[in-house]
């Protein structure tokens, strides 16, 4: 099981430049923070059902609790949190999570 | 990139019945979904901004599209989708997503 940090986030209105922004200054900054074990990019391609409609899910994981502390506590950390709240503020719900990947 | 089912859930009223239902009879009716890479569960343990609060994220994963499109189309996918409907109508949301992981 990973210690995840999650963010939600909702449409933007000029979808261009926020996905230019996410991938050209905002995924380098997240692959900076240290621990970091892995960055997933969930874009959603079709609402199916239900009231929530995310345009986007990142998880970013870490190994343990111990890692995701020190990563949270970090510069680079708050240097990510500082980008996010310059181009996704309103539209971003964070969180964080204990994830587990089950293989069939 | 994967192509994924995502399961976005709300916080349920006994979240002791839904997580054993969930783990119990949701999980194996997914892993039999034919061509299933993983299934990931990503329990929110904390709420630290916005305004969405959903309760657990699940990214159902497949290696193209058209493993995807042959999964939703099989008697197990519509034998988890109804056995969704019976335990969490009205707290799900479910989306396509096009999902790609990063690491450092």
């Amino acid at each position: 099981m990973t210690v995840s940090l999650m963010a939600s986030y909702r449409c933007p209105e000029d979808s261009g430049a926020f996905d230019a922004h996410y991938r050209d200054v905002h995924i380098p900054l997240v692959l900076a923070i240290p621990g970091l074990q892995s960055l997933t990019v969930n874009r959603v391609t079709k609402h199916l059902m239900g009231d929530d409609r995310p345009y986007m899910i990142v998880v970013m994981a870490f190994a343990d609790r111990e890692a995701f502390d020190a990563a949270m506590a970090s510069d680079e950390n708050k240097a990510a949190g500082r980008d996010v709240m310059s181009f996704a503020k309103g539209l971003v719900s964070l969180m964080v999570s204990e994830s587990e990947t089950v293989h069939p």
